[in-house]
């Protein structure tokens, strides 16, 4: 839920809700960015430069790629959405991990695609080959590392083993919305796109300005492939498919990578207190590799009426009862809001 | 093309650059809306209220239907999009003027729809109805009033009267893009949405604020039609599919109607320059109910030429070469930005 709802239903001053629901930054973005967008805005009427050169160059820089292996989306929600309308159709299987980012099955559903899923709720590379190897019609198979909304991260040893299994007519879709998190926890999580593209021409990396570089609302996203792919996927992004301030955030985003940096190391410092807070309330976690956690109950707690609880206090987390876990995921806030998240949680149930 | 692509093709200054090729609103937008924008800016971490409450309210109240009559889009081009996916496939037609917005094909084509035009240029309804009778697998028309690129527009009794013809199967998109510019022109132009899906309800009024609210960077436009046809267009929106800044924009436009009279009282001012211009020259021009102008050559000029020659000299308009005319169609800008233009083609010419 929004903020906005929550403020509406609930009467809350818009100023006392937390939202810890959405992974969003609670940093927000990069002060330098803030400053390129108010100087930019007396440009509103103006469209966008559609090639979008300047972000591509930007992005081809930082990925050692060229801007023929890149395609900017609305959000990476738009590449996944270009990937399955080139990939899949009512003839065609896409594969994914039993509990993952949602989206991905609502967009090949969308074109009648059927979807398999593993038994194992986060990624069991395993049952995912079992699977690939029992129905030859798999055209598309997304891998969440790290995954949303589970946390949990592959080795990229092991995806690179796992690639080595798949027909290389199979486009296999790495979403790396969080990679900025897990390669900074663990570097043998890291997915390097120019050297995954190079090594399988078959796969699609997607990233994301969502994330650790605080522009959610901004919704700009991008996927790297080779040249090929991207061919396919640009027939069909429309025209103008992110705003002009959208183009000068992400440009200008790029140019302060210590602000993704002082963001990753705050996360995982704050991502700390929720694993003491766990532990001290007898929850389980799940090692996370992300901006969020997942806190598991046993029977004697009800994750719904948890996260109705917090939501009346103004706190919003996301309960993954619609996955069917007993479980709330958390996005990790500022120290201040963790504060207050640990405050209340503990007012309700000690 | 964009500013930025003449400014590295040709080496010109940026601020020496005019574009009066995309229709933009030269005024730029509201005061107000920078100002709400700017504040906004620190709040890019946060995704957009996805039920977009505020702007639907705002959009029901100024058009006098309810917020179930509502969709947003990534501009108007994503709820034609929305409109293409939702009625037409390999197995039907969609109909259009000869000359109009060419995204209606290229959206339609993307179904594997075939699409059928009219032989003349500009809305011929006589043709249209001909051609609808003859085939009974049409299922989307678009009318587009006033008409993109030519500037014409329908008197809207016509409209009705053929609407009366069309079976309530077939969805008819009726593109308002530059309505604001038409009626205030001609009230006889004048579509009303709420009286146009009451008596239709087979109509799909699409409007934007690209155009006279002077948001074309921010892609925000909107669809109004009976709630049925606003359901199944709905399944096709991905989730936050606009901005927040474009979200409060769009919000903070509708609420300044001062700066929308005044950027279309001024448009037709101007317009008249342009017609005394063409006068003196002895080009023809198409009576435009729009905020551009087609200006038509004799075979002792060339359009191609004419239009590279000026984007040399700093001037961006568009070519209308594609559609098989010798005419340029330019965008009216400030009354500066036109003299320059007007100076500039004589300089060239004269």
């Amino acid at each position: 839920k929004p903020i906005e709802l929550v403020v509406r239903e609930y009467g809350i001053d818009s100023k006392a809700v937390i939202k810890l629901a959405s992974n969003e930054n609670p940093r927000g973005c990069s002060p330098k960015v803030i400053a390129a967008v108010k100087e930019e805005a007396s440009k509103m009427n103006l469209y966008p430069d559609d090639s979008m050169y300047e972000l591509k160059e930007a992005l081809a820089k930082k990925y050692n790629v060229t801007e023929s292996n890149i395609i900017i989306g609305a959000g990476s929600d738009q590449i996944i959405s270009f990937s399955r309308n080139s990939k899949t159709n009512s003839k065609t299987k896409g594969l994914m991990a039993g509990i993952t980012f949602a989206m991905y099955e609502i967009y090949a559903l969308q074109t009648g695609a059927t979807i398999l899923k593993t038994p194992t709720a986060g990624h069991n590379l395993e049952e995912m080959l079992a699977i690939y190897k029992a129905n030859d019609d798999i055209s598309l198979i997304f891998l969440c590392l790290p995954n949303n909304p589970l946390g949990e991260c592959l080795d990229t040893k092991d995806v690179y083993a796992f690639l080595d299994q798949i027909r290389p007519e199979t486009l296999v879709v790495i979403d790396g919305a969080y990679q900025e998190y897990a390669s900074y926890k663990d570097p043998a999580k890291k997915i390097i796109p120019s050297d995954i593209i190079a090594k399988y021409p078959n796969t699609l990396y997607s990233g994301t300005f969502s994330k650790a570089y605080g522009l959610g609302g901004m919704r700009c996203g991008y996927g790297i492939a080779q040249p090929e792919i991207i061919k396919a996927l640009l027939k069909l992004r429309a025209p103008f498919n992110i705003t002009n301030l959208t183009l000068k955030a992400a440009i200008v985003a790029l140019s302060d990578d210590a602000f993704v940096s002082a963001s990753v190391k705050e996360n995982f410092e704050q991502m700390r207190e929720y694993e003491s807070f766990a532990k001290e309330l007898g929850f389980k976690t799940i090692e996370s590799y992300t901006n969020f956690i997942v806190l598991e109950f046993d029977a004697s707690k009800n994750a719904s009426m948890i996260a109705q609880k917090l939501m009346e206090k103004g706190i919003i987390v996301r309960n993954l009862g619609a996955y069917g876990m007993n479980a709330i995921r958390v996005t990790i806030g500022t120290p201040e809001q963790n504060k207050r998240f640990f405050e209340c949680f503990k007012s309700l149930y000690m």
